[in-house]
């Protein structure tokens, strides 16, 4: 905020005001100043805000604004009467109506204040977790790498793919999940073949891969694993596809350090798949951030011309923000996906740490024939 | 568009892509002209929507336009082709900065067409529901009866606040649901009087009164229900507060008729409470639209002064925004809530008819004993 010149910085995105002031709800508006953190919401939140004073989830300092007639009104009302000059909002997250309607009714004070586009202000912190975050974030992990080792059980020919997500997600609420993070994938046989198939009716069926793809919410943290399973015998085209998925997500892991760009990660899973004849059928990033929310940044993926910016890769003269750097925790999660025949897809969750990568899910690889 | 002069409309909000295409994935553009139904949507999503064609949720004459490098600039290349003078865009979904790249985007090419802001144009297409939607929100609304029928086994003294939650989601996605319309809120004792109480680790004791709020998502509609039941015997007081929200619950719903206002549906429920001496304990509103957006409009709560449009209420010269109309679908959802003690709040499904109004969920509204 200081580097640009705020007197005061508005914070609209709900994940960012999570991370300001622990506040999960669906309503808010966070006002940050230099000294002061106040929370704008309304009747149905406020009590719920109260409860937490006293506990490990208390925001300290954080002082509560009741919305009387309507948030937007409440936070005019609140910025007339600070004597800030500029105040910054979230562009990506600000809609144009709602500027256009702050900025009008901002014009008839008596103090005008100047509405500033912001980027990524807040964001730029959440990157790279704290202690408390990775404490979390190992914590979720290990328990979703245990509901990817049980969910095996729920793999069964005869069962449909919508049964075996809906077990799937009995068990991550079982292990302590709030919720899952997205809607469970099931995906078998030619479904496999759609990164992002919803389960169905279909059921499995002797031969079929089965690519199942399932994320938790855990103390309002994200974590996200794949695994793709055979029922039954594996046929020598499913194993060598998922051989050449497995070596791309190993490839990937080894690739991750401080100071390597997220466009040379992406690039070891991409030239290894290319390498099997595979490029074709990777269409995706090979990753994403996790964090609060299940995807952030950073993006693990291809440079897209003229959006990304350019520069030399690596270590020396880099875009800075194309860097991994300590604390980022993000996906690795190749895949290899044919239409008409079936799809690959193999999931784990990385820390980028001081010297390399630890990494927080733990589940085997082998190609699982149940 | 045509009352507006668009040559386009270029829609960003997914329920309303959903509305318009059946696309129920996360990342999509539609653009609508006069003769066509554009839908830019990437890698991930084309194979899916191909997947519909010959089936009952196929758009028919959509025309699928694949994203090369990023969403906005597939949509800046598409109307920059189109000999469009003016082009709507939503301004309650487009942030600022998306307005902001795409007006420079567009600014460099040869035709530049103007960016027009536009709100609710698709929303008021959405707001009174056609056949099929009615059709789909009866059976959603019955089965979700179902589930509060049965669910009334899974409170028992002893289980927690959390276990509950699960069994009725479970209830849910056996019932056919796609998945909860939104986090079950089971909230026991002192809990219940936290309109928005996340369920916990509180065990179900002998005397509490017990609010389950839960909703379904079924072929892309949402519905939502809510019971209070009390654990062992109901006090005097649970009964007086009880039968007080019961009675504002009814006539909220008696008043429903097409013609009137939601002020005046709300009203009907307020009064009451206030009759009872309990306008306070009141907080939020008689309720909300139901769609594909498990809130949306018609709201039915309080005139906001200084927010909605002013004008007499009532058929004759009201403010015709505020009327409801047949083919509406709205929650009736009073409350009282007691800081310390408890609270109540009891919610059903309706839909606006040519005369007057239809219960679409059927669940005893006795106050049950468990």
């Amino acid at each position: 905020m200081a580097e640009q010149s705020l007197d005061a910085l508005v914070v609209t995105a709900l994940p960012n005001i999570l991370y300001l002031t622990n506040f999960s709800g669906s309503s808010g508006i966070v006002v940050v100043t230099a000294n002061r953190l106040l929370f704008i919401t309304d009747f149905r939140y406020v009590s719920a805000m109260s409860e937490t004073r006293g506990t490990g989830h208390e925001c300290p300092g954080l002082e509560l604004v009741t919305v009387e007639s309507t948030y937007d009104l409440t936070l005019a009302d609140l910025l007339a009467g600070m004597p800030s000059a500029r105040i910054g909002f979230e562009a990506a997250n600000l809609s144009v109506a709602r500027h256009r309607w702050l900025q009008t009714a901002l014009g008839t004070r008596t103090t005008v204040p100047e509405l500033v586009p912001t980027e990524g202000v807040v964001e730029r912190a959440r990157v790279r977790k704290d202690a408390y975050e990775l404490m979390v974030l190992r914590e979720a992990a290990r328990r979703l790498s245990g509901v990817a080792s049980a969910m095996v059980a729920d793999v069964r020919p005869g069962r449909t793919e919508r049964d075996v997500a809906m077990a799937i997600d009995w068990r991550i609420r079982d292990a302590g999940f709030e919720r899952s993070a997205f809607e469970t994938i099931v995906a078998a046989g030619p479904n496999a073949a759609l990164p992002h198939a919803r389960p169905g009716e279909r059921k499995l069926a002797e031969g079929d891969l089965v690519v199942l793809d399932f994320g938790g919410v855990y103390d309002s943290y994200c974590v996200d694993l794949t695994r793709t399973v055979a029922v039954g015998h594996a046929s020598a085209r499913a194993r060598e596809v998922y051989g050449a998925v497995l070596k791309a997500h190993d490839l990937a892991i080894e690739a991750v350090k401080p100071g390597i760009s997220r466009f040379q990660i992406d690039g070891a899973a991409r030239a290894s798949l290319a390498g099997a004849g595979m490029a074709e059928a990777f269409g995706h990033g090979t990753g994403h951030g996790l964090g609060i929310e299940v995807h952030e940044e950073p993006r693990i993926s291809r440079r897209r011309p003229g959006v990304d910016a350019e520069g030399p890769e690596g270590p020396e003269g880099a875009v800075h923000d194309d860097l991994v750097a300590p604390g980022m925790v993000f996906t690795i999660e190749p895949g290899a996906y044919f239409p008409g025949w079936s799809g690959v897809r193999i999931e784990d969750d990385v820390l980028v740490t001081d010297t390399g990568v630890e990494l927080l899910t733990h589940v085997t690889t082998d190609l699982l024939e149940i």
